[in-house]
């Protein structure tokens, strides 16, 4: 539980929400989703993540559908519902929101503080059909000044890419809150931890940070989602989680908020982040032709 | 076994040999990469990766001991040795070097072809006491064309920075061979897979790459080394290790080398290397002051 008294020792409790949405059901999931903003509250949740595209479902049949479901932030029935939890219930709601930006769709990340106007993160990579409906992110990856933390959001594939939660860690994040719709990948090898779990617990490690990952759980249109839902240590190794493949779950951790980049240094020599060569990786990274 | 048709059925026999240098014992240590060399080339192994330091050991007790123990590539008596044995054997070795050049030394590794001059990576990122003995590395992060495959070289804690791995993707590099010296670290749960071996499969599923890491195991001066050794295909999981905690070991695989270029396009939209954004990222992964 939180300390209380702002200092070193201030823990914040944080929650994934591992919930299944259904395509088109609106109404449905934002009642859903309230029920667990509900019982998260009543356990001392102060943030609470949900999966990417909670508000509308993922598997679309068309872009019409995606339009026909998707919301304005702010303005929208889902984060209007959660600005109004979030003051209630005194927590942060993180979630997916199928957004509508005048006749442009993007899929979207938002961050519903209490008192505050919501935040919103654009997911920059986008995979497979969602390049039928969305257009990628123009927000760049901002990182949020909440009362509790530093917060930045991802979604999904943007996780395959490190230099994203990199970009996260170098301008401050202290949690990375991950809406996530996870889909089964070649070459899984059976009973071993998801790949994506892996990808989480790397960049967790190797940027000293905290990350929450909600994932949903179901088949949607014959596509499988595969749950797991964790919420990583700045060791890399899991605090909550990984939860089930298939059953919608709370998972709950208290975090040091403050230990994570504490833990940066390493020793008298050696600091995570701060050891960094951008001066070397500077001419590789830049665009340029793959052989 | 290579199909010898140089087309894209072509493999790569790659092996990690999981040894253990003794400190100051140069000599005995050339003499045991002799003996794995030789197993290994009879096994048809093609490419065989040594770990860090293989040829002067890692605990050094003062920077005059890591100056008498270090030698010059090339010219030095593991690389002229190593270099006779490549012709003889028909292999590519690659191996970690306690590498002097004039009054600097260097964490370095080598790469030893048939009939080519020895190419050297020299380590850019130091861990610990290590920065009181060597340079970090001037030489950026090279890839080299073999005849077999496009080859990068990284060293250990290198590989904590996922900067550095990309680097070698966006150079082309087809493997990356990784002699490292695993440490037991901070957070690591017991009996869980190496939270190293989780950044190795990480980055090489991110950016389907081939790696292959080759650590030492014992203990030297009361630091113990890890094992677990492994080579790892572009979809992030293993194909050989890891290797155990505290053996000796020779792991081998096959490698399908133009298999994992070619897997880097999922479907019809992605691109796990052509979706990056350094338009984005470049703000954030700009040298800047951390929060």
């Amino acid at each position: 539980m939180p300390s209380g008294d702002g200092g070193e020792s201030r823990t914040v409790r944080v929650a994934c929400a591992q919930i299944e949405p259904a395509i088109g059901r609106n109404a449905a999931n934002l009642a859903k989703t309230e029920e667990w903003i509900t019982r998260a509250a009543e356990d001392g949740v102060e943030i609470i993540v949900f999966p990417e595209l909670a508000n509308s479902g993922y598997v679309f049949k068309s872009r019409e559908q995606a339009m026909a479901l998707s919301e304005e932030i702010p303005g929208g029935p889902t984060v209007t519902r959660w600005q109004a939890l979030a003051e209630e219930k005194n927590i942060i709601i993180v979630g997916g929101i199928d957004e509508r930006a005048g006749e442009t769709l993007y899929n979207s990340a938002v961050l519903i503080e209490p008192k505050t106007v919501p935040r919103v993160y654009r997911k920059l990579h986008l995979w497979d059909q969602e390049n039928r409906y969305f257009e990628p992110g123009n927000v760049g990856i901002p990182v949020f000044t909440t009362r509790l933390a530093k917060i930045a959001m991802l979604i999904c594939y943007d996780c395959w890419f490190p230099e994203a939660i990199r970009s996260c860690a170098l301008q401050g994040a202290d949690i990375v809150c991950i809406p996530t719709n996870w889909v089964p990948i070649p070459g899984q090898v059976p009973d071993k931890q998801a790949m994506a779990n892996i990808l989480v617990q790397a960049a967790a490690h190797s940027n000293s940070i905290y990350i929450a990952a909600a994932d949903r759980i179901g088949i949607e249109r014959g596509q499988k989602f595969i749950g797991q839902s964790l919420i990583v240590s700045y060791t890399g190794w899991p605090l909550a989680g990984p939860a089930g493949e298939t059953d919608e779950a709370l998972i709950v951790t208290d975090l040091p908020v403050t230990a994570a980049k504490a833990a940066r240094a390493w020793g008298e020599f050696n600091n995570v982040i701060s050891d960094r060569r951008p001066d070397v990786y500077a001419a590789a990274a830049a665009p340029a032709p793959v052989a």
